[in-house]
């Protein structure tokens, strides 16, 4: 190994998460160049949007440069089990083919997803005990506990012939997390007095001041708050935030309530969370129908659907379909969770059907209902401080947190703080952190069961259609290039009025065309023009308009 | 006037506003039923979306109702100039074809629509001074000055033989507006004190607690904000706040910055508040050319935009696509602005976009740099103490605002809080106010340049083909009915290695077809099913399938 570092160097190639809150996928190299090895931490998805991207559901990162040497890519080591650092695992799996390291309760549930894969024979999980250590060639990774809203978050500490990282993963302090250990100040404490070369760090809260809260005083109020209703109680949360769940359950129970989850995610989430020792006290839960027989102020239904998901259970009941759960005048719903950005018309539009419902709608707005597992700029201060790091790379965001993390950092006197992007190579030692090379990187949609290059052709076209509609017209030429039926016109996406003016130029376009044997290019463009053209003269857009020739 | 009194009833019919915030249009009727005469108050757009209506740019309530009925429609009142409330006169007063009444400023506004809609010579704007008094039929209507986020915006006073409504438009209380004149609180007692039937008022802020603070108190962060600021300094505001344009500009000029105004509608804004007696002591502006040539501590541009929307200002600079002006490291933009919700991801990539530049982007969320121009919690409660109605009706929101608006009116004692929505119309008197009827209502997209009801299945069809595109196929057949030549496929918006699929599918159920004269809805069916079942199992989506006939 010291000839390797001698030679080599130590690089971090973020293909995700660098420029977006989503997509976690972070690789370390070590080596030479052309011979680094490699370890990737984390690999996530970015959820699509019915709005941004349509008929897309996920989003994951193109991580062709590292497929292309899978032969040194060693392991994938995963810090917690959110789906922005795990979703993507069964979709970009196969690419690398390499072994998965994680914590019981992370391993459990992406077996899960494995299973639903039909991957699970293929790949093999890897269980790393909490506060446990795995060296994997030229690495050795110390996982160390923090806190965060999901059980068993970890920070590594990634050692490294050249230095030591510290790779936060997702984190917050929570003095009183109320499931699983506090964060383990010690392990960082000491590694900052022996030396850290970078801390890695989430970026999520580098925006908001103070710290995130406690969720000791989260379950404080909500049982105060809880006291205070008379009907039925709804309370949607983050499924996997096992914590608040059980927050929920025991607020619930100090008032003489009835638990019920309602919702696929919540049942899984709870099951993987029994089965891995966590919620061995929580009460037991009623089904839904059952709970449909109790007087409302005995019931508390624990739901999916905070972002206003269509299909999970809060919107459902919002909308008068959910087979088994009814609120109404005199009930309330409590949101337990944040808006993601970009959900907002969603979630309140559901606020708006709760209220049309007659059902109180309480929110984080109003009501000490919500902490973030994101850590806050006093949060980020307290991790400098006991890292001390000698580069400070922010990570988990858009360029608008990351720049203002860099900010924080170098103000805290971390001697180097650099802003990297998917793609960006940074040499983390020997020498001054250094950008050395851009790789190719990219977003990749799902889109049906098909994995697409963001900005493919095909899915450009689609946001035209969506725009403007479409125009496909048919021509019917003979051999002597002669036109010999009516053309056939299939319009959609366009007002119906003006579909007469476009057959009508459509038409005027063949008959003003000179048929000749080898001109129906020629004539085609012309077609397409009028027909596109008069659609633009009427209507004032321009529909995507396709001409083709069947040749009799 | 005595019989219409015995006989007759005072009705408000909202239809719009009363259930978003935006395209405001409120209808108040009086007369025996089926003689009604009617006034409008307001007749506003709400903003369409590229995200959740793409091609549709604005939409406006649907009137039909009232241009059924056009005869007894005596008037439409602005309360103010904002978009919300006029932005669809030019569209819509075509089906009323009545006289419109606004105060100097507003009328300004207005006239600059029609002239654009070449509607001038048809429509008559009638000018209301601040504080004045019109009679519209059995309506008497006071001006009453009352404060907001642009120049001139006024409450009514609605005199009726069976009572008085305060219609309060937009408004908020700022002791110190810094434009024009506070609210006529006295106006508003006096009111309150000979008694008011209802009042009639803006929801945005009900969720919202305390009071909205004054434009004074912005005037002052801005200024010591701009002091702290080395680079260039670049403002992004609503255009129409003349208030804060103004604010902007003196906290420019008092660290010796020149100020350029960058974007159409901030030029357009401010011609207006010019030539009606607004700005007469605003600083001279540079052309953006000249600003470019001062030192980077010498100049403050001040910028359209603040929403993110792509061809505006600060979107152009921070795009890099602006000719005159552009930022970078060192510099700074202040966003002297709320999110719209909805906004959030364009504006957001705009944070990021100007970070990506090195330039630092200061929001409300850090500084005190902005008021909102509508009523919170505590200045709600100020209005009902003042003007002591019998009934609240609580409009210019979503149902989540009205319900909350309608809880706080109760809890003030007012006698009766109604939550309406659009098309429901409330009997105000005699009697208690009640709901007595429903009339056709709904959202008028402008499409292009074609008025189209929401949801009509074009549009719809739009969504689909954004969604999973479009095949497209044409088969051409003899007058036997026998399929004489290759079908014509026309593709769009479909992963590329799925076409063949499709092709084969389409050309098997061809094959398998016995053609009979008359069977060819049979084939195009089968066709149409094949096509569709081949995209949705190679690809997991089901693409707008369309098959049409050519017969030679």
């Amino acid at each position: 190994m010291a000839a390797a570092a001698r030679d080599g160097e130590l690089v971090l190639l973020p293909l995700g998460g660098a420029g977006e809150i989503g997509m976690n996928f972070n690789a370390y190299g070590f080596g030479p160049p052309h011979e680094r090895r490699w370890i990737v931490v984390d690999c996530g998805v970015l959820f699509g949007r019915e709005t941004t991207t349509p008929g897309v559901d996920v989003i994951m990162p193109d991580i062709r440069f590292l497929a292309e040497q899978r032969e040194n890519v060693l392991a994938i080591v995963l810090t917690h089990a959110h789906e922005d650092h795990i979703g993507a695992i069964a979709h970009l799996w196969p690419q690398l083919g390499c072994p998965l390291y994680a914590t019981p309760f992370t391993a459990r549930l992406i077996e899960g997803k494995l299973d639903e894969a039909g991957l699970s024979d293929r790949v093999r999980v890897r269980q790393v005990p909490l506060g446990g250590h795995v060296g994997i060639g030229p690495f050795e990774i110390d996982f160390i506990s923090i806190t965060h809203s999901i059980p068993e978050p970890n920070a590594l500490a990634i050692r490294t012939p050249l230095g030591v990282v510290v790779h936060t993963g997702d984190w917050k302090l929570d003095p009183e997390p109320m499931l699983g250990a506090a964060t383990d100040e010690n392990a960082l404490k000491t590694l900052g007095d022996a030396g850290v070369l970078a801390t890695v760090c989430d970026s999520t809260n580098a925006l908001v001041s103070g710290t995130s809260g406690s969720e000791a005083r989260v379950r404080q109020s909500l049982t105060e708050l809880i006291g205070t209703l008379k009907g039925r109680v709804a309370v949607t949360a983050f499924a996997s935030n096992v914590a608040r769940l059980d927050t929920v359950a025991k607020a619930a129970r100090a008032h003489g309530r009835e638990i019920a989850l309602v919702g696929r995610s919540m049942h899984k989430m709870f099951a993987a969370a029994r089965e891995t020792g966590y919620q061995s006290d929580f009460p037991a839960t009623l089904d839904e129908a059952e709970a449909a027989q109790l007087p409302p102020r005995r019931v508390l239904y624990l739901c999916t659907g905070s972002q206003g998901e269509p299909r999970a259970a809060l919107p459902r009941v919002a909308a008068g379909d959910h087979p088994n759960v009814s609120l109404g005048r005199g009930d309330a719903v409590i949101f337990s969770s944040r808006i993601i950005p970009g959900n907002e018309l969603a979630i309140f539009e559901l606020h708006n059907k709760l209220a049309a419902l007659g059902v109180e709608v309480l929110t984080e707005q109003d009501h000490f209902v919500h902490v973030s597992g994101h850590p806050c700029r006093d949060e980020l201060a307290e991790m400098y401080r006991w890292t001390r790091p000698q580069i400070a790379v922010p990570v988990h965001g858009e360029l608008r947190h990351m720049s203002e993390h860099a900010r924080l950092a170098r103000a805290l006197q971390v001697p180097q703080a650099v802003v990297v992007q998917n793609g960006l190579m940074l040499r983390l030692a020997p020498g001054r952190a250094e950008i050395i090379d851009e790789v190719p990187s990219g977003r990749i949609h799902l889109d049906g069961r098909v994995l697409v290059a963001e900005g493919a052709g095909f899915a450009r076209a689609r946001r035209a259609l969506g725009y403007a509609g479409m125009i496909a017209i048919t021509l019917v030429l003979n051999d002597k290039g002669r036109v010999v039926a009516d053309p056939s016109l299939i319009i959609d996406g366009i007002p119906e009025p003006i579909h007469a003016a476009i057959r009508t130029a459509a038409e005027e376009a063949i008959r003003r065309h000179n048929p000749r044997r080898g001109d129906e290019e020629k004539l085609k463009e012309n077609v397409r023009r009028a027909a596109r053209r008069a659609a633009a003269d009427a209507w004032g857009k321009k529909p995507v308009t396709r001409v083709e020739v069947a040749w009799v």
